[in-house]
């Protein structure tokens, strides 16, 4: 078993960004919208601070009341001084978090969460016309982070369908992880069996359709397994379960593999947090550059 | 226009070959075959040296007679301490440089030039099997450096075909350079036009068929223009015969594109021999790993 660990593949990419807003001279708002006591939202929120301005970009954190975070993510919107906007969740930890998520513009959405983008991505949209320009589609910062990682394993073809005949398993079909995930390898020519609580999928390319595999028979197939499941019932990924020399990625705070299963895979993804930031601010620079262009 | 220069992509390349290298402490040997007194071919020579010896490859240069090449590279593919093998052309400059090109073993074929591996790339096979174990197929180290060029450009497509529906003009059809891009463009989803004197290819995915499209309206459709002709009485690509907004591409000694298209594209990349030099050392640590797998 070898770690990968995403912090060195991390620096490549803010040193990038780095390079490129001082080479260029740029002054890159980002404004936080942190309102909540949780624990690990705070320390997401000083590592998002901390890391923007490492590379020269500057952030501006505010703590502020669960009432006015909506009117304050309006006036962020029209506020031309900012090129970006983070909320931290969960603020209600309800649905109610998915309407204030869409209410950040597009144009200003660092983690590429709202529907607008996420709507572009299920319909393999990959860019974004304004008049006779093209921009890139914001893509969501921890699925394309994982993308990032698996680039660097030898699953991964450097030309072609990344992933063509691969099959790979993902327990977790969230709107920010799981479910984005599962589109994008499944566009990249991976068969994709998505589970969670609410039954199991099987995408491939942009297509869904629902399955009755067992887990058992998914792990027996698949060459990257990837779990992010926040649940300390979930009965853990054992080693007599998957294939050998597979690639083993976990982004959930709890581990859901077990030890042994971590020994015995090829390669073990331990954690992807530093890149997803790496991504956000890759994000930004985008969006900040978008935001100055003519036709935007 | 924005230039874009390989030798920042190439560094992030090499810092992570040495790190692994470094980490792993792996003792690499190459050894490099210069028959010519060609001027280019010996600072070619001189660079590959010293880029394998900064990220801790051993590099043995070997000046050598053209009589005694063929019998030398025998010897170097049966010595179980040679890890990859470099030949500087061209040294008769005549089809039996192609003869002596297929001696080397493709297990130490650094730069990918062998038909072993240039068939696997024509087949769109690109993973090697040998017994339960899967390698990645070694790929021509220009052709691979140009695309990860490419990569860095917003034409470039984070997820699914890179290049799907982009239409992309190719001067130049050689088998080490221009005809394995052609393939892995194509691959990536493109349309692509491959001229060189002896005509016109239309190539996507693995089919190349001929076509009289001229080479006006090849360049009106194309978002990215790569040229390699090594020719003074080329005419040059001029601003008048691109789109807005293109990625012009020379990878020729001599230049291709007039002042006034060079200044009027949106990106332009003068030159890839650092990323290319990058490749061989990937492609190096590539070898040497998978010769001491236990099935290789």
């Amino acid at each position: 078993m070898k770690v990968l660990d995403p912090s060195i593949i991390a620096k490549v990419f803010t040193d990038e960004v780095k390079f490129e807003i001082e080479k260029e001279n740029y002054t890159i708002n980002i404004i936080g919208f942190l309102a909540s006591d949780d624990l690990a939202s705070n320390t997401y929120a000083e590592y998002t601070k901390k890391a923007c301005e490492s590379v020269g970009i500057n952030f501006s954190l505010k703590k502020v009341d669960k009432s006015s975070i909506q009117d304050l993510i309006l006036e962020a919107n029209l506020d031309s001084t900012v090129h970006g906007i983070f909320v931290y969740y969960p603020i209600y930890g309800t649905k109610q978090d998915n309407t204030i998520k869409d209410l950040v513009s597009p144009k200003k959405d660092v983690e590429g969460l709202t529907t607008y983008w996420a709507t572009k991505l299920y319909n393999n949209e990959r860019f974004h016309s304004v008049g006779t320009q093209s921009f890139k589609s914001i893509l969501p910062c921890t699925p394309l982070a994982i993308l990032k990682i698996l680039e660097k394993t030898d699953l991964y073809s450097e030309y072609g369908l990344p992933f063509q005949d691969k099959t790979i398993t993902i327990f977790n079909r969230s709107e920010i992880v799981g479910k984005p995930l599962a589109y994008m390898l499944g566009n990249d020519g991976a068969k994709v069996f998505s589970f969670d609580i609410d039954g199991v999928l099987e995408i491939t390319n942009t297509e869904a359709k629902e399955t009755n595999i067992s887990r058992q028979e998914a792990l027996k197939q698949s060459e990257i397994v990837i779990t992010g499941v926040p649940n300390k019932n979930f009965e853990k990924i054992s080693k007599h379960e998957v294939k050998q020399n597979i690639v083993a990625l976990n982004f959930s705070t709890i581990q859901n593999f077990t030890k042994e299963a971590i020994e015995y895979v090829d390669i073990y993804i331990p954690r992807v947090g530093p890149l997803t930031i790496a991504m956000c601010i890759k994000n930004s620079l985008r969006l900040y550059k978008n935001y100055h262009s003519n036709e935007y």
